[in-house]
């Protein structure tokens, strides 16, 4: 592509596959909700108060104190060997350290995953909707994404099965899902594990909510059922700290070694001061501790949301799900109102969300919004879905 | 490509772009020098002497003491804003902050910039020999990669303007060059503006070392005298510290948005904590108090490898040459003796480097081998380079 008539004094020459990296338009909705006063459902921010800053705070100093010349030090590209042990010990299946990349979040590791299996025109699979952000991560490799159909119980196996010929991978989020929040049965596991054995078709499995199930724990993970058909990805994001960066993929031994070039080729490794500080704090077993207390504040804050949407929504039309875990729940907006045209109007009002639409990579379904309840406290819950009733009774008004 | 035979049971289909990551041999070499008790030339390690240890705990401590909601939550795609002015009053020419986005460490930049610059078989130029690892961060894009000739001064201005045509870039290395510890001059540097801004050909100006410099400082960069025409990558790795990996590119207004939405997609964004932690330990002048030691240790290790290359390999007919900062010296070894060759009998003497090779994008030199001065002290130096004359003498005694 070119660069367009204002800027034609420059030389460069973009990539053909920047014609897809054109994301303004939810990046310049969201802005709207950095305005001061506004509460938003918008971000998968956790709450702060998940954080434990003690604990990171006593980690830095303690690795910079026994062993700074190595963790300010250029490291292997792999991560951090305690760290890789470390998750082999937090997964449900034999895995061993030598399959554990450490990424900056799992948002690299799908674009590590992109980079090693898309090639211009292949054809992948996602789920109705699906992580805008994986959407973001496959579009520069230029693939064909296709996305597959839902009944009632989730992902429709039929039609997963009908668009598996040819395909790189299906992308699958089973637990808690973003933006949905739904989680996927054990039965429905057990049946999309025999389907895509069957199919050869290889699955990229993204469960970063996983540890944040708030009455019993979700159905074990895929990767667990068949590992060699499986890249399986985590993070520290939501039971630690985003800020940090700390994910890993867990991959089938034939491709480990693939990945590693390419995590080198992206960025040699990933902070090495940052993996040693992660694995000094949740060695012992810190997260046994400290995730159940994640668990109780957000489950608490999803009771207030679906009270408040009870409340302030009920009547309207409107319908919305209740997530077992996670950080997201689904609204579907009364039939003719858009979720994109309500958002400037909620955010008049004081409130924040995202349209659905953009988690769909075809046919979106402009009724439907996500709501974040972690970011913001009971109280702003709500006053927000108060103000996110207030303004549907707006619109319906009309 | 499918995998290969053993791995038959396996589902998965690779994209085409994995046929050119096969960094087995630089891989495989360099793990021999990790044997206990090797004295290694081979690396890139900065010496830990450099680490201002002290400094990152302070900052460590305050960043989480004054603002640990912020710096563990999610952050801006951008970068830390303070960091990034930081950043602009680091340079010699103006930029807005909007132009600086921060990286994890500079192989991050080259990532984002092939995305954003490579089509499959686009061409693009570099140095001959020039840094590996812009090479592997090149190759998953697909690229024709074309190397420009030297003269006795550095890159060959006339072979460069007959391979520009049709070029996406110039890849090029200014200062204290990886491999070669080479610096442009002066009259090449106003000489390869003038001729870049002709042709319409993009720089990709990587600068690691540039503060890293012995008796003077270099001339001003590339970017300082054409910014638009100019994508510039600086480091904290060499002045602070690799294992925090915290890069920055700067880019011309034009495209600065579009190596953010490539950001965003491949990691959202660099761990704001490190950030932070950064901004801390470089506000209020630090760098100018702690770079000065970094040169004058570098600078007393660098002098103590040229005696002992004096000394142990003088008149043996190898021939190197005197870098005037940064962290590599380059040997041309005798006649008929090959540096990949040598470094198996060299590590059964003790001592490891790197063969020039691997960083010839065509045409590799077999008699040129890189050294690092900067990891090893000087009693190691000298008793590896000792071991290295060793080494030649019985090659060339046979």
């Amino acid at each position: 592509m070119k660069l367009n008539d204002s800027q034609l004094a420059t030389p460069w020459t973009l990539a053909r596959r920047m014609d897809r990296m054109n994301f303004s338009a939810i990046r310049e909705l969201l802005k709207l909700s950095d305005r001061p006063g506004i509460i938003s459902f918008a971000g998968g921010l956790p709450s702060p108060k998940a954080f434990p800053v003690e604990e990171i705070a006593a980690a830095c100093a303690k690795v910079l104190r026994d062993d700074a010349s190595s963790a300010l030090q250029y490291a292997s590209t792999e991560g951090f060997l305690p760290l890789r042990e470390a998750v082999t010990r937090m997964l449900p299946w034999p895995v061993d350290p030598a399959q554990v990349l450490i990424t900056n979040g799992s948002q690299q590791a799908l674009d590590l995953v992109a980079k090693m299996l898309i090639d211009p025109g292949s054809k992948l699979l996602v789920e109705m909707p699906t992580y805008l952000g994986a959407l973001q991560s496959f579009a520069p490799l230029e693939p064909e994404v296709v996305a597959v159909g839902n009944d009632a119980d989730g992902v429709d196996l039929d039609d997963l099965s009908r668009k598996a010929p040819g395909a790189r991978f299906f992308y699958v989020l089973p637990n808690f899902q973003n933006p949905t929040g739904k989680t996927m049965g054990e039965a429905k596991r057990t049946e999309l594990i025999a389907r895509t054995a069957e199919a050869g078709l290889p699955l990229l499995e993204d469960n970063p909510y996983g540890d944040v199930w708030f009455d019993t724990p979700p159905p074990p993970p895929l990767a667990a059922r068949n590992p060699d058909n499986v890249l399986y990805m985590g993070s520290f994001s939501k039971v630690l700290s985003p800020g940090i960066r700390m994910g890993f993929l867990v991959s089938p031994p034939a491709v480990s070694a693939k990945l590693v070039q390419l995590k080198q080729a992206s960025d040699v490794h990933s902070p090495i001061f940052n993996q040693r500080m992660v694995a000094e704090v949740i060695k012992d077993g810190f997260l046994d501790r400290h995730v159940p207390k994640i668990r109780a504040l957000y489950k608490a804050q999803r009771d207030a949301m679906l009270a408040a949407l009870e409340r302030e929504l009920g009547g309207l039309g409107a319908s919305w799900n209740k997530p077992d875990g996670g950080m997201f729940l689904w609204v579907r907006l009364p039939e003719g109102v858009d979720a994109s045209a309500l958002l400037p109007k909620a955010v008049d009002n004081g409130v924040a969300f995202v349209p659905g639409a953009p988690f769909y990579a075809s046919d979106p379904d402009p009724r439907a919004m996500r709501l974040s309840f972690v970011t913001a406290s009971v109280a702003q819950i709500d006053t927000g879905i108060a103000a996110l009733g207030a303004t549907l009774r707006q619109v319906l008004a009309r």
